[in-house]
């Protein structure tokens, strides 16, 4: 636990509590919203040192530490901690679970108060933006004016640029990672799959589920779908190969005669012990929703004050380095301060997970260079 | 019609009749073996013009002209027919559907002569190069000992290097095209969800529902996996990018808000009016047990004649340029004959299918270099 933040524990806070519920993107008043979180660091006298991390799509608020009793650390410990990339000696590191989430976020998971039982599909339709507002109402709760600093990967970096588009005023530091502007054809087939995956299996019951099985099978398929767009072809070829389950040559049968098989089978199903298949549906969704060219125009930008630290990884796929080099064109139209570095890696768009080492060195120093 | 070679007819012949079964790879002796094949162009008196053209997952025998009272001609057509890049008033052209597939030839669909009711699971592993082995035995039934050329894109192609590995004597020509020496950790790991997609669809039933409903929600998600695989990313932008199925915005619930998803979801449902789920099964296992390094190592085409023609796209990231290369390597260490173009193109692995101006252009004059 060298360099930990030690052993921390999520919290939860009831927020858009009627009459002071959320207006939806789609229209719709909604609340009251859980949102669970955790923080590092000590938040300052000033209120200036606040960052927030934002997880990717299977993520939650669990980014540093140890839950008690737990080996595992959260999903970004080699990155949030005392004299790590966000060193938690100088900032205060807060990171919750999205609205959709199922780690103790309201999502379709959760129990509609309104009916006593878990909402299903009558969960609304979230956006982006509507993550981001969210968000928002925490930091208002816990007293927050001004974030230090944003960062997060994937959907977490969409998440990054709709704050910057959002609420710039709020942002004096963004770093948003293997990220892009809109969701691009390709990047909403694969989400389509993926939820056709989980809808296609006849557990799933139009989103009914609960207490019942679980979409398993679909959600473990949507899993595996996703695991490959993850993943370069280079890194599954260095990791797996050719090589087979068993020493023999060929099974000739069905069950799985490759380790990529038996990996991406064992990705899927540790997947569906975590995660509920209607998060999926709901977050894949707004993902593919997500557009601030369409939604902002020329306006995208105007005017921030902002810096930028926009990092993409040579093997990302999913999210390639042309996205980011997207984001850094539409900041540079208004004269924003950005800077850009792509990281040679073969993860693909894993990266963001692996390349400690090169996150840390850009991530300090581009922090280092103003004062909380 | 016109430079069409017009009417044609699927024919059958039943091959490896007992006692002359085939061994296949996976050591089982099997037999009879129906195959179904179509013929363009005549033989010459010499048999020396016959050129081999061969399909790629979800093709068949009927490469070009139309079947009578179709409008939908074959799906080569554009290459095959008089004056065409596979001339039919030169050469004699052949197309015979696969072992294990749908349209004609022995597959799992196929009534087992043992119990006269479908094979399904019953019906063995197959490998491309019992694909290949059954084509040579249509060869030897239509009195064909040398081919002057053979053909094929993707798994297609995949043939025409194994023909070439097994039978170089019997190949003056060969022309592998968006095509691969052996199936990488991605490649397998895309057809592999495809199978599971297919396998956790309880229809399935383990592989027995001829006659009751067919498993057509996982056959159709695996096609739509595959679709993704086909396009490119830019083709994709192209042809859908973010446009939406109606003028409205969003409309916030799980049907299909986007154009890319509604054509997804058309191509798989169009796909299991036409193809069994078995048959995706087995040919994608034959694809992934493919590896002609492993399988003949430094022998693979030591002291080959056959002149080669090896064609990739450059957008193509299912089989990318670079598995071209290694062929072109793996040819060019013996000292073989081998010509290499990329083809730029934004298609993706589909090019094959859409570049026939540049594919005519260069298998033309490949193959008028020598006479039949």
């Amino acid at each position: 636990m060298e360099k930990s933040v030690g052993i921390v524990k999520t919290r939860q806070v009831t927020l858009a509590q009627p009459p002071a519920d959320l207006r939806l993107e789609n229209g719709r008043q909604f609340g009251p919203i859980t949102i669970a979180y955790e923080t590092y660091g000590h938040l300052n006298k000033e209120h200036t040192n606040a960052i927030l991390i934002l997880h990717a799509l299977s993520g939650d608020s669990h980014a540093a530490g140890y839950h008690e009793g737990e080996t595992k650390p959260g999903w970004w410990d080699a990155m949030v901690g005392p004299g790590k990339a966000f060193d938690t000696n100088i900032y205060h590191v807060i990171c919750s679970n999205v609205l959709g989430g199922c780690q103790g976020s309201a999502g379709p998971s959760s129990i509609d108060p309104a009916t006593n039982k878990p909402y299903g599909l009558n969960f609304p339709i979230i956006t982006i933006a509507d993550m981001v507002n969210c968000q928002k109402l925490l930091l208002d709760f816990l007293g927050i004016e001004k974030l230090y600093a944003i960062a997060g990967g994937s959907i977490g970096g969409m998440q990054v640029l709709q704050w910057a588009a959002a609420y710039p005023e709020m942002v004096r530091h963004a770093i948003p990672i293997a990220a892009t502007l809109r969701h691009s054809a390709q990047q909403i087939a694969f989400d389509e799959v993926g939820r056709q995956a989980i809808m296609s299996d006849p557990e799933w019951n139009n989103g009914d589920y609960y207490g019942k099985k679980v979409p398993a099978k679909g959600l473990a398929l949507a899993r595996m779908i996703g695991h490959i767009t993850y993943m370069s072809e280079f890194s599954m070829a260095e990791k797996f190969g050719r090589r087979l389950k068993s020493k023999e040559k060929y099974g000739f049968s069905f069950t799985q005669d490759f380790e990529v098989e038996g990996y991406l089978r064992y990705r899927g199903d540790s997947f569906v012990q975590r995660f509920d298949a209607n998060s999926y549906l709901y977050i894949t969704k707004a993902m593919d929703y997500f557009d601030l060219i369409t939604d902002y125009k020329t306006d995208l930008f105007r005017g921030i004050k902002t810096r930028f630290l926009v990092l993409s990884f040579s093997s990302d796929w999913l999210y390639p380095p042309a996205n980011s080099k997207e984001i850094v064109r539409a900041l540079k139209r208004h004269g924003a301060e950005v800077s850009y570095c792509e990281i040679e890696s073969n993860y693909g768009h894993d990266s963001f997970l692996v390349e400690f080492e090169e996150e840390t060195f850009l991530i300090r120093n581009f922090l280092a260079a103003q004062k909380p």
